[in-house]
């Protein structure tokens, strides 16, 4: 690992270390939005604001033909980080939750994983033992979680957790906590023909078995984070299995690399809602002609959270303090979202 | 870099080396074919024969609905090859040509390039020098060639290669020398729903400027070998920079892992043309379902060339052994295609 993936992957694991420590807090009941839809509105659940008409505005220049501003077809491409841009990332990034649940089920068939740290903290949730884990504990227990199975085995073991998996506030799936607003984003801009894509810290074969269906977006542009795999031939039946090692972290200045080598373009228009989406709105709106920065701010504790600069998870610093003198536009969720989430609707 | 992706690497750039040695054949005019294209044939250049009943077979029971192979559009993955199995890579892969011609002008502009080799040996064409290169020189020769600029400013070098070079023998762009059965191949999986992506050995960033007009696959879908890149930021104005240093060699079994971390579907059908493809075509094929291998054997001297066991560039030895018991269809260039060459047309 070179040491500039070495420092990345040490944020981003003391971000994961962080939110693993972070108490849960109180089941609420969904909230009760009373909202009119409006038909001919293509992003019904935005408030009237800055921020939609900023993003009515840029779809209309780029699309218009014949105006100074117009893009042809093949070069709108938009990206989204997931975790707190497009569902909830609070109280922990969902990706941790699956590793600490899966941990715990490997736990029960294979006790001699209770006897060794940093599995034992996990297992028994010793909150000052995982308060100790340090990147080197963090690693081992994705290494631990994420490896050692085909990736065909690691798709079902994903479905399989998602299919039960309750989210601890809301009691719903975890993929039920994506933001209605975004949904409505995601498709008014693949109906002006951008090709959308996720540009995430996540693991990209974590997120395969959800993102097609929750997002309409397909595999092939799902960006991310990655472990090495290995092909095996065996007995005809061929194999790739995940092995315990980092291959790519796609955080941070890893998302415009990431963007460079898997879409080959550069972005008309990327989301975001931390400061490791700070390199890829750079990347996107640092640029001659139409851009569109957006960074969701989570300013809504009542209907989901309210963190940014002081939060272990989806910290929201550098970037918040960019997007002014960028033109990047900020989301108020309170203000610019009639909802949050889908069961929010009535 | 791991034992295994250097030992990809070192048989790939074996093969760069001996292909840098090929003597170039004498140029021949364009062969002079008489082709009579049906209107509703969608492989007009393919002659009747089993290559084409086999693949038009196929793509009928995968899109017909209600049938017992129909496979749903969201799975219609196909994955090809380029070098020799979509353009020429005789008498030398085209990226080395590059290579060598980018290596002579940059010693004009830098004559202390001519000092050290292994950069005198390539510039003054040293045949018994380039014999000794080994590896490490071969590195040394991509790493000069193609690092130290940012990937935009790669591109522009590419493009202005390609509008200038003209291959050896034919006297044409390396651009017309793609296999005009290949294209049709490429339209008709299109015409069929199929996402057509291109697997290469090659180097993503000297196929991206041109893969898209050639083939109309954009650039998002083209997996190929990379070499590390850095962000930087700069003065407002981000960058990306192409390093000295190998990421990912999507060759041999590099190809199955470069198709699961782009892609994340198992491709319906492939085609290669070499060893190189073999891991790929046993990945594509060996699953249950209807799946589609596909060889392009090299048989034409006279209108393209004839090799395969004991070339150095694109030698099938492997998988053409392995063809027959995995009913991998074996393409004939010289009895199945009518034509080879766009510009071989009437």
């Amino acid at each position: 690992m070179s040491t500039t993936a070495r420092s990345w992957s040490r944020r981003s694991l003391a971000a994961l270390g962080l939110g693993l420590l972070l108490a849960l807090t109180p089941a609420l009941g969904p909230f009760d939005a009373s909202v009119a839809l409006a038909q001919t509105d293509p992003l019904p659940s935005w408030n009237d604001g800055k921020a939609k008409t900023a993003i009515l505005d840029f779809v209309r220049r780029v699309t218009t033909q014949g105006g100074a501003d117009y893009v042809p077809v093949e070069e709108r491409v938009a990206t989204f980080d997931n975790d707190g841009t497009l569902w909830s990332e609070q109280p922990m990034y969902v990706q941790v939750v699956f590793a600490v649940d899966r941990l715990k089920e490997m736990a029960t068939a294979n006790p001699a994983l209770r006897d060794s740290q940093p599995f034992k903290a996990v297992v028994e949730g010793d909150r000052a033992a995982l308060a100790a884990l340090g990147e080197k504990g963090l690693l081992a227990i994705i290494a631990q979680t994420h490896s050692g199975m085909t990736v065909t085995e690691f798709e079902a073991i994903v479905r399989t957790w998602l299919a039960t998996a309750r989210h601890p506030r809301f009691n719903q799936p975890y993929t039920a906590l994506v933001y209605q607003p975004m949904l409505e984003l995601l498709d008014f801009l693949k109906a002006n023909d951008f090709k959308t894509f996720i540009v995430s810290g996540g693991g990209i074969e974590f997120m395969r078995p959800w993102v097609p269906a929750a997002y309409g977006i397909p595999p092939e542009r799902i960006v991310g984070s990655s472990g090495k795999t290995l092909f095996k031939l065996g007995a005809d039946k061929p194999v790739i299995e995940k092995l315990a090692a980092v291959e790519f972290v796609d955080d941070g200045p890893g998302k415009p690399i990431g963007i460079n080598r898997f879409i080959g373009r550069r972005p008309l228009f990327a989301a975001g809602n931390s400061d490791g989406d700070l390199e890829m709105l750079q990347w996107t709106t640092l640029d001659s002609g139409p851009r569109f920065g957006l960074i969701v701010h989570h300013t809504d504790a009542a209907r989901e959270w309210a963190y940014d600069r002081a939060s272990p998870v989806g910290r929201l610093d550098k970037a918040l303090d960019e997007a002014p003198r960028r033109g990047w536009t900020v989301v108020d969720m309170k203000s610019d979202w009639k909802v949050v989430f889908p069961f929010d609707k009535k």
